[in-house]
């Protein structure tokens, strides 16, 4: 359930976007330990221009492979977020090259009430999940 | 006030996309009893490989016709989003044939304090509204 | 760290774009009291069918300079977050010759540990920031 907000600078072809968003779901469904469909992503691509990501004095260089998570979930445990934060860097470096300064993430917190994903029906609250 | 970002994928007319914002309009305006001019509806449409939105195993079937939308709003209760997840899909399915399965909303709860619609001022707590 | 959302009508020239942003960060820093560095904008541009902004019945008028900036940040007071819609709007009056009627603001709240501005750690809990 976690969407899942996703912005990069174009450039990237289909199948590296899908090796990328592929990669973050895996860490999403371990990290959050969600089921497999539990698979919600957005994606927008910028120019340069469009997208200024700098670093908070934190001395983090940034290239053009630059990935920008935005996260809305239900509560999850510091743990949790911190879990997401390592695989996500480590999943896209080991299958899409990006380095761990160029991943960048923000989680922001809903309750069970504030999604429905079909039929008109909070499942959260029906007992469907 | 609520904030309504709506996520689409790319196949619609402008004639088509105008009867789906009214309708999720009329939604909101019923479920959350705000003013007919608290409208604020963002847009964006995307390539299948933009948005990738699952069912988290719920076995909810998807089409092209899908519609996510994602509202910021100050608190409400539990009913009156429920009223709104079952509203919109009313409308949607009523006024643009979307079935009820292909209708995702999530909702994110900020306080007055977090909205100026303008002039610099936060009208909740000026008492303009 | 906030991180800013804004969204525009097409038709800006990417000289209007860049005071436009450098106006808001200007904003940011002095009413959040954040470094220089702590930059993360994104900009959408829109066509009018695609960004419908009304203004709650507070008799608002908009017009193709129209500004919504959305802010995800860690708790702000009161008291700053007044001053940002106030700086906000005064800058861009200022630079941009954009009507204070025309800039629309909301903040969403996060915790410290909902961010990671890189290296998959949690820099507000590691006490790196």
């Amino acid at each position: 359930m976690p969407l899942l907000r996703i912005d990069l600078y174009k450039g990237r072809t289909d199948t590296e976007l899908k090796m990328l968003l592929d990669a973050v779901h895996r860490a999403m469904v371990t990290a959050f330990n969600v089921p497999e469909r539990d698979r919600y992503q957005i994606v927008n691509e910028y120019a340069p221009t469009r997208m200024i990501m700098e670093d908070t004095g934190l001395d983090i260089p940034r290239t053009e492979k630059f990935v920008f998570i935005q996260v809305t979930t239900r509560p999850r445990t510091r743990e949790e977020k911190q879990t997401f934060y390592r695989l996500t860097t480590e999943e896209l470096e080991r299958t899409c090259a990006i380095a761990p300064s160029d991943v960048m993430i923000n989680c922001v917190t809903c309750d069970d009430e504030d999604w429905s994903f079909g039929y008109g029906r909070a499942q959260f609250l029906t007992g469907e999940l």
